[in-house]
């Protein structure tokens, strides 16, 4: 027997019809590739995005082709997410930092019609124009351009596609299982693989990340996502901001900390979203401006462990509470944030913020277990101290990759993530490091993340760490400790290496310190370690 | 082309595991029908449901057969629930305040299979029982009773059930739209109609209510409904309880306002939800206790419109913020809740206050409407002054009642609320009337909500107050003023009149005000408009 409630497929375009119909003047503002500013609202965006989606059949476009965008975070980009999804049209959102082989390999890996480009990404365009044969329509994310069109004859104009269409047009209606969008995993190993979201995965996420216990999101709020929105469709939050009918604040190209202490602060935003590689940024930056980032109540902390020095940075200097949050592109990404329980009330502020930096719990929609590396469906105990690999499923987590016909999943249904982690009783997890990350010294596991974040506890002397695995001819491996200092530190190897005395066990202490100028991210912003193992995998055996 | 994401049916089983799983030690306190008190936690909740899932299938109940329940908001209750619809059976919560003839109507239109009872109704069910010959069980929520043996000799005993059981038992998967719960609507006019939910619209209600624009629903939270599980079930409460993990304090037949106010300065209730005439014996039950209710943060009232005043009082006198909520049967219920916008924050504290006191806007999954009184499908502007009939539209909204062929919408798919509102730019809503309770005098609409309001702003002079249309032999209606008034309060008749003066146009000013001893309310708590029509609506006539 069913039940006798009206039937309507979660779709994309719901979430962009209710921020039309009852946020309609509600702000978007976004810089542009230039740097001018834009203030726009959800009903135009709406409107836009209606417009586009009209576009795109003009042109010929069909239902599930895959139209990929190269783009930053600005109002365009948004339009054309709701004009290609809403339309049944896949959006494959493309990491500009890639590789151009990679690029290559992606957008003919999608076999992408048509590719939406920001003026940054016009050289990289052109140059792989070539290579990309699917490829019909190239649409510049603007208006005429002289730029654009020498090196690209064909390219068409967004400003011009969109101003040739009214906004009158009805969103398709189709099950809600259709595919929506299409992100490929930077992948440090072998080719990039694509996550494909569906219209239902994407709608569920958007109400699970909206709940207090997860980011907390209403319409009192003004969301800045500086987490780019070809990185795991910013962390779903352009759909989540439209279900809620909050205001959006897009920051273009300008990622550096000055430029987002200044939207913060003139656009009064309340919550922000970033890796922590953006926020170390950011923190040197408001203090160097004397900003203390009023209005900013909260940020949103994840794509890599947040150090807890940085928590507790944001809170005491800056009344900022960081929501630490753990996911990845196949879980949509949201897959624990952390939050407390009404149990904590009763603990003190130390023990309070000492439970807030693990990377949190579930919401509903999202089961998390852990299991033994031998046997992946051996599951293990949720003790807060036995270390496993991290397994999860749920209504947003992936099933099997863009194009592949075999699964992604354990012989019982469930995700490997490939992290290592720790889950107590409450469903706290705790990533202790990358399952290929983990330092295996004489039989023994050392964590990487931990001495990482003492390095980061010593101060402002030190800007980035990361610890490898070093090839060791008695311990087999022993963690070697990269270190960026900061201008005109005077930090000494000797001083570090006296920093973790007291902090961990003596066999635990990395070898060595290098300093470095820098240390390589990939696209996501991570710290690219199988390149610094490359770089100095050997130190210990040429220093012996 | 579908998305590559695991696929899971959107189940009330799975809110449930998700409780046991990362709130198990969640504290669920429930009083019983005898007014002692019970603490148990969500694992505990989880096994006992599993245990009363097996149990009726031993009895050899099958899926979809309704199991009713007549009981107060307590713990076994609040198993029973998981249990049947976990079960892939369909719990039909019955409001015992019906009078016996309509509740045995209820129970053969539903033609329930089995009946759970709380002590306090063993009369009722005794008494009906000779009329229900579906019914195969009677179930008594508790354990062994020498008095329900006396009166119902074939009655099982719900602990000894589930104490015969493990708890070791997968819940059944199938499809998500299968029917989960049943309510009556209690009808006004005509028998009553059931509203049949689904598990799909269930769960989606219950992300709804959770987001912070809605009832803002945290683990941090200690909740309290007061609202009746045999009311729209809680309003969803105890499903997006589990879903977010909070805890519960389940009141028991005590729904007096020094019992309530004992319950959450006991338990540090951080939110409750009822109904307006509750928290008019709640306010003064605090005041009397000398009472600052201060753990509680916020209240939630729906059922009927809130008095400004209350809503003042609560902020003014115990800094607690009243959410403004409303919904029906048909629609789960919730239909909108008025939680303030980023734009409203530059407006002062009396003008946000005074938004914040009409019923709010709708959460995304909920679209609303204001259509002709003559054409049921020509919509009305939304300027915040054109009045019309309410419609809505939703994941959680009835598409047809239970055991009815024919469609509850409209020609194009909207649900009549019977209810006469107006919306705003910002989707927010203002009840106006019921349909049925507005006033034409003389071809002019008058509303009795806002006549009411203004005799219940007079102070605590009155304490209860309904407007209705009497009849009038020159302008066919006029309204009249039906209060009671707070015990040896000395307040006239031309007080009360005086006091309308400066707030409204003198043609809408009652005509008359009979002061009674009480108003009589309908199991939900309503003021039985119909019933006080019947008693004076020819006092004009009489009169004259």
């Amino acid at each position: 027997m069913h039940g006798r409630m009206m039937f309507q497929p979660l779709l994309i375009s719901s979430l962009i019809e209710h921020a039309a119909r009852y946020h309609g003047d509600t702000a978007i503002i976004s810089k542009n590739t230039d740097g001018s500013m834009v203030n726009t609202d959800w009903s135009t965006i709406s409107d836009n995005a209606k417009r586009f989606a009209k576009s795109l059949n003009a042109l010929g476009l069909k239902s599930h082709d895959r139209i990929a965008t190269i783009a930053w975070n600005n109002h365009r980009h948004l339009e054309s997410w709701y004009g290609i999804s809403g339309n049944e049209m896949i959006c494959h959102t493309i990491n500009p930092r890639l590789f151009p082989e990679q690029l290559i390999f992606i957008i003919n890996d999608a076999q992408d019609k048509a590719i939406l480009f920001d003026k940054t990404f016009l050289p990289l365009v052109a140059g792989v124009k070539a290579h990309i044969p699917n490829v019909q329509h190239f649409i510049f994310f603007g208006g005429y351009d002289a730029d654009v069109v020498q090196a690209l004859p064909e390219a068409l104009f967004y400003d011009d596609l969109i101003a040739q269409q009214t906004a009158d047009f009805e969103w398709p209606q189709f099950d809600e299982t259709t595919a929506s969008s299409l992100c490929y995993t930077s992948g440090t190993t072998g080719n990039p693989k694509g996550a494909l979201y569906s219209h239902r995965s994407t709608v569920l996420h958007s109400l699970a990340i909206g709940l207090p216990d997860s980011l907390n999101l209403s319409a009192n709020d003004i969301m800045m996502p500086v987490v780019p929105m070809f990185h795991v469709n910013a962390w779903g939050t352009p759909y989540a901001a439209a279900m809620i009918g909050c205001s959006i604040i897009l920051p273009g190209p300008g990622l550096d900390g000055a430029s987002l202490v200044h939207l913060i602060d003139h656009y009064k935003v309340s919550v922000a979203l970033g890796v922590p590689t953006i926020w170390q940024g950011l923190l040197s930056a408001a203090k160097a401006a004397g900003s203390k980032l009023t209005s900013m109540n909260r940020n949103v902390v994840g794509g890599s462990a947040c150090p807890p020095s940085m928590i507790h940075s944001f809170r005491q200097d800056f009344d900022c509470d960081t929501i630490h949050a753990w996911g990845m592109t196949e879980t949509s990404p949201l897959g624990t944030a952390n939050q407390l329980k009404a149990k904590h009330h009763a603990l003190s502020k130390t023990e309070q913020a000492q439970i807030r930096q693990s990377q949190g719990r579930p919401p509903y929609g999202s089961s998390l277990r852990i299991c033994d590396q031998e046997n992946s469906t051996r599951t293990l105990a949720t003790d807060g101290q036995t270390t496993g690999n991290l397994q999860i499923k749920g209504h947003w987590i992936i099933d099997s990759y863009f194009g592949k016909s075999e699964s992604a999943l354990t012989s019982d249904g469930w995700f490997d993530t490939g992290d290592i982690a720790t889950l107590d009783q409450d469903g706290y997890l705790s990533i202790q490091d990358r399952a290929k990350d983990l330092i295996k010294s004489g039989g023994e596991w050392i964590s990487s993340v931990e001495l990482e974040n003492i390095a980061l506890d010593y101060g402002a002397d030190i800007s980035m760490a990361a610890v490898i695995a070093a090839t060791h001819p008695k311990w087999d491996e022993r963690p070697v400790l990269i270190a960026v200092k900061a201008p005109n530190s005077p930090v000494t190897e000797a001083q570090l290496l006296d920093h973790y005395a007291d902090k961990i066990a003596k066999w635990q202490i990395p070898d060595k310190v290098i300093f470095a100028n820098s240390i390589p991210l990939n696209g996501a912003g991570k710290m690219l370690k199988k390149d610094l193992r490359e770089q100095y995998g050997s130190v210990l055996i040429e220093s012996e």
